[in-house]
């Protein structure tokens, strides 16, 4: 092995993006997760310490986000080396950022370079989902593909996942707000009705289409004529108190479009560069005046993904 | 007014593209409607002749796709005008090959010419819309748009629809066979669910957003991992005697996709060019194996929408 510890960022990452449920994300390299893993003579995976802004993480690898991602690891192409890994979480819990993703994408990163033959991120892709599953119950890459890629990127297919990083214009900025408040993801995606309709299927289509034709040909126009979830935001927004007049507040400040990041509760915008400071605050404003308070960041999507950083 | 006759040459087209349902379509300009309009001094619209391959279609100009489109023109762009339309069928009736659609487009491109102020392309598919409502009974658009613009076109929105052209791969082409049976657009759209179960939901996003992607990127082996409708043909299919073994037969003769053209029973395929003779042959003999007769075409999809010919 070449190298005995190896420390990986994995940057936070919005989810859904509004109209691609379960498929579409992007990350926000403005926070995220580190996490160490060295080798170890002790076998299998142990956490020796999880620190950061969340507390009462639990410790046991294969109940851990990231241990379970490493163990999934260590079983297909490290089976004989023993893993010691220590995380520090930059993401909040339950905000809907992609927290145990990055969790997860940190761990598979930093092991990888550990590894004699580095495998590709499709693998790593692969077995982060497995982390995942643990936190959402559900083996869904919304947030896996954008944290460990970067950028906005669409996962297509679960066993044999393909990722595609769509290109979002340069003159496009999210904006993204947190709310003080925390929201599981396994109960917000239990919330959820199992069926569609079909005229909302086909408007959800259709906005899904536009979105991503208009980011190929930096069509705002058609962006934001089709920034908007007809299907899960419905459902969901009502978890948010306050999601109606800060969603409002954004697009009369000038965003393309506003919705959930994930399962929630942090909300994003897109927005032109000369407007992004006008939506931030607007956002930010309208929460405060319910008494929330928020964390925000206003950051391009440039598209780095989770990388090695010094020890 | 400038002219007092025109004749306008609409495309057939294939609706849904396997993964966009009601929102997607391509142009096959191998066949289409010929429509010609003249100024006439008897007020309203008047079909004066119906002919090509298609009989017995309503003369009457509220009940015909053709009339009821040109009515709508009428009355919002030339109240005082009045029309005498002949139309020359070149799509079967039933066939799936969007030819209600042609005959509006036809129909309203000819009477654009007519028009001292010309009409803008989504002016005119708003009016063609009523039309095609008239023979499928729901307003849909996605073979009146690919017919009218020309080439893969997406529609997003009713009210206020935008289109988009996206790019088709230049070593594409689609292979269309045309079954001789008839099936009724109403009758196939009665027979669809009501709703979606949430995982098809996800899945068929993913392939849709996947295909157009692939699409934008030359990346051929993205729109064939894309290229599946979990959703409508699934349903549909059984309306076509042989389906699964045409399919299978395009598959194994080098397909990127194969599915059901619109509501059926015509049957396309992309494929690259060098396979494309093959995917056609394989297609058409697995329908002659058990006795259908069949039309085909090979067909670029550069994007020629309806225009004007010589009268």
């Amino acid at each position: 092995m070449k190298r005995s510890v190896a420390t990986a960022f994995a940057p936070a990452s919005v989810g859904n993006v509004a109209i691609g449920f379960d498929i579409l994300g992007f990350s926000v390299d403005a926070l995220g997760d580190r996490v160490t893993v060295k080798r170890s003579s002790r076998p299998g995976v142990t956490i020796t310490a999880i620190t950061g802004v969340v507390e009462n993480l639990p410790l046991e690898a294969a109940g851990n986000t990231a241990g379970r991602a490493l163990l999934a690891l260590q079983e297909a192409a490290a089976p004989d080396t023993g893993f010691e890994m220590t995380i520090h979480k930059g993401i909040p819990l339950g905000s809907g950022l992609g927290g145990s993703a990055a969790s997860a994408v940190g761990a598979v990163v930093a092991a990888n370079a550990l590894l004699d033959r580095p495998l590709t991120l499709i693998d790593l892709l692969k077995f982060a989902m497995q982390g995942e599953a643990v936190a959402s119950g559900s083996m869904h890459v919304d947030n896996i593909a954008p944290s460990l890629f970067g950028g906005l990127v669409l996962t297509v297919g679960i066993d044999q996942p393909r990722v595609k990083q769509i290109p979002v214009p340069r003159a496009v900025r999210a904006v993204i707000v947190h709310p003080h408040m925390v929201l599981g993801t396994r109960e917000a995606r239990a919330m959820l009705n199992k069926s569609v309709n079909m005229s909302d299927f086909v408007w959800q289509t259709a906005n899904l289409a536009g979105f991503i034709s208009g980011c190929y040909t930096d069509d705002l126009d058609l962006i934001r004529a089709s920034f908007e979830d007809v299907i899960i935001e419905p459902q969901r927004h009502k978890l948010i108190p306050g999601f109606r007049e800060v969603r409002e507040a954004a697009m009369a400040a000038g965003a393309l479009g506003c919705s959930i990041s994930g399962a929630g509760p942090t909300m994003f915008a897109w927005s032109t560069v000369d407007a992004a400071e006008a939506v931030r605050s607007a956002m930010v404003d309208s929460f405060a005046a319910r008494g929330t308070q928020t964390d925000h960041w206003v950051t391009g999507m440039e598209g780095r993904g989770a990388r090695l950083v010094a020890d």
